[in-house]
């Protein structure tokens, strides 16, 4: 039913295209630059189109090793993001790692510390699930009137990929736990040895060990050859390059769960394992520094996602906010994943203030951005969920709607 | 209830895997090659690791540029297929097309002869879906006694990808069906000018005019910028470097479906436009040239697939056909799509051979490549869904089993 809506919007679509109808000699027309010669031959691992030059944004934090890169998300289609473009925020760099010689040690409260190889891994029981991953720190520099240019600067630290692991959990139940355990130590093995605690009803639910991604081994700068996999929770304790677990019966207070990635409130106290990422959703296109070339037809199109399920109803707003209509979803909807959302828009020609926000199947509801600041104030950098406005002008330039 | 099972059958592991368990002083060990200085810094676009060296298999079938590639489906995880080592079969060579440049006509049997650029197409009302593409030649050559050494010879010319672009009933409904019309002829932009017909209600069934493939332009190799995609039919007729679209009465009869791609009967008489796949499945793990190195557990993993529909059940044998069992599908199982199945097996170290068979929505069940045989003879090299037996001897070597 919404199909034949959508059809209806765009019948005639050919006016507002400016397509070339009607041609007389449609063989004669120069309709692709199709060469008479042979192409290329075929190859072992196959590359992009030379025409194709969509990148990672790079934002050097202290060097280029502690730095990250954002996903171009203006530019990716469906749900699946591709592993060449997935978001980077290291904090000592991609460490080349042999997969050989790579090691998995699991002790403290267990019956019987093991190390485990790769291939031990990999003769597990596995299992592979789309999960975003998303950095807490995505759209952090959102809290404050600037609000980024371009879907890519304000949302570009998150991407979504077919994980292949073994659950966290087979693997605790070979080293056996001890009745005290109750939090894990999660270590990475890059140089500043970036770790986490994570409860261990996380490990035990839906956590993986995980050594593939869309398909082939994890990329270096994603964790290869292991990394900690945490559904719908905040990037940083997905932990990449993953080499350690130890079981204890309370939280480690590590570096990094305590000088960041914790949440200051206004009345100078600190939110600390604030991991479930909430509902959240943004328009991609049209978006900040698209241009659309004239009124007509347009697609609206956007990712939604929860880290504490799925996500149930997109809606958008092409007036600021005052009306709202329900996108389509594209199916089947993955819990804690990307969902893609898609709204069919006629742009008259006027200025136009273009929003998106979503709800979960908890029936949580994506604030906006000034209802998260009434409650958490400006001074926390982590996990800004609110709606992004972008708007159209007459001139058909978009950019961050004013605040 | 699966996985209790599962796990029942692999606890205690360790002694099986020969982990290092119990060590005294896991600080201590060696547990991985983790650097003591600052790793590499982000990037644009991201590359695998230098220690991933798999590769697709290249066969020259005449030179370099008319060959195909297969995809290493043994090593391969999930559902996705990475887009690098999707398989390739092309006719005259990779073309390098501009996108700006290239265009779509259409015309025929159409009420308005129309050219769209990629960027028309993108304007378009979208949609993303997970299909397989299989060669029609996949497995072609296990018709005979000398079957494939090992999965990726045997079957690496089926690979999946979650697939974006615009239906083409909607590009079809912007230049109007003329009431005559019944057959297309969609025609790649490749020097060969690959061309097929395709039935009209196809085409406006769940046939797509794609240009993005797993989040980013589709690859070279495999259309870019757009490629037809037929889901669930034979490979070559999801033409890629889609350029042209002609509306006819009748199918078109091009070389590349009657010279080819058509199956000699032992009648001497020939099957033509038999264009869906039907329901195939195969163990890539164990699969033929790798080794077990011990008795104990292995999960059985493989894929199957059906161009008819959804894979309802997969069954595998570890005794050469006496006996089968049911394994466990990944979820969610995608129609014309590949379903990844997992098997836990405890391999008593005895020669044991290993055989998968699918059914699909229909109650289609896969037959053995005998039951093949006696319908169609041997003089057909296409369309060949045959079960495919691994054998794994006593010392774990696994090869093709003998026919």
């Amino acid at each position: 039913m919404s199909d034949i809506a959508n059809r209806r919007r765009f019948l005639g679509l050919a006016g507002t295209l400016g397509l070339f109808g009607a041609c007389q000699s449609p063989e004669g027309t120069p309709s692709s630059e199709a060469p008479s010669r042979l192409g290329s031959p075929v190859s072992a691992y196959g590359e992009r189109s030379r025409f194709e030059t969509v990148a990672r944004a790079m934002r050097t934090v202290k060097n280029p090793e502690v730095s990250s890169s954002r996903t171009p998300l203006a530019s990716t289609h469906g749900v699946i993001t591709p592993s060449s473009l997935h978001f980077e925020r290291h904090h000592s760099g991609v460490p080349d790692i042999d997969p050989e010689k790579h090691r998995l040690v699991i002790h403290g409260l267990v019956e019987r510390p093991m190390l485990f190889s790769v291939a031990d891994l990999r003769r597990l029981p596995s299992v592979s699930r789309v999960y975003f991953v998303e950095c807490s720190g995505n759209s952090g520099g959102e809290w404050g009137p600037n609000r980024g240019p371009t879907v890519d600067a304000s949302h570009g630290l998150a991407s979504c990929s077919e994980w292949t692991g073994v659950p966290l959990k087979t693997v605790l139940e070979e080293v056996g736990l001890q009745p005290e355990a109750k939090w894990l130590l999660a270590e990475g093995g890059d140089a500043c040895r970036m770790s986490r605690s994570v409860p261990l009803e996380k490990a035990l639910d839906d956590a993986l060990v995980a050594y593939g991604q869309n398909g082939e081994a994890i990329r270096p700068s994603q964790g290869y050859p292991l990394r900690l996999i945490l559904p719908g929770w905040e990037g940083n304790a997905n932990v990449k390059w993953l080499h350690r677990i130890l079981v204890g019966d309370q939280p480690f207070m590590t570096k990094d769960e305590t000088s960041k990635y914790t949440e200051l409130m206004p009345d100078g106290s600190a939110w600390q394992f604030t991991f479930a990422m909430d509902a959240k959703s943004v328009i991609t296109e049209p978006s900040g520094g698209q241009t659309l070339p004239g009124p007509g037809f347009y697609e609206v199109r956007g990712l939604a996602w929860s880290g504490r399920g799925r996500i149930e109803k997109v809606e958008v707003s092409t007036d600021g906010g005052s009306t709202w209509s329900e996108a389509l979803l594209q199916e089947p909807r993955f819990p804690k994943a990307f969902t893609r959302f898609r709204f069919p828009w006629q742009w008259t020609g006027q200025e136009s203030t273009l929003l998106s926000r979503c709800q979960d199947d908890t029936g949580y509801l994506q604030p906006t951005v000034e209802e998260l600041i009434a409650t958490r104030g400006t001074s926390s950098a982590y996990h800004n969920n609110g709606q992004k406005a972008w708007t159209v002008t007459s001139g058909g330039t978009v950019g961050p709607a004013s605040v």
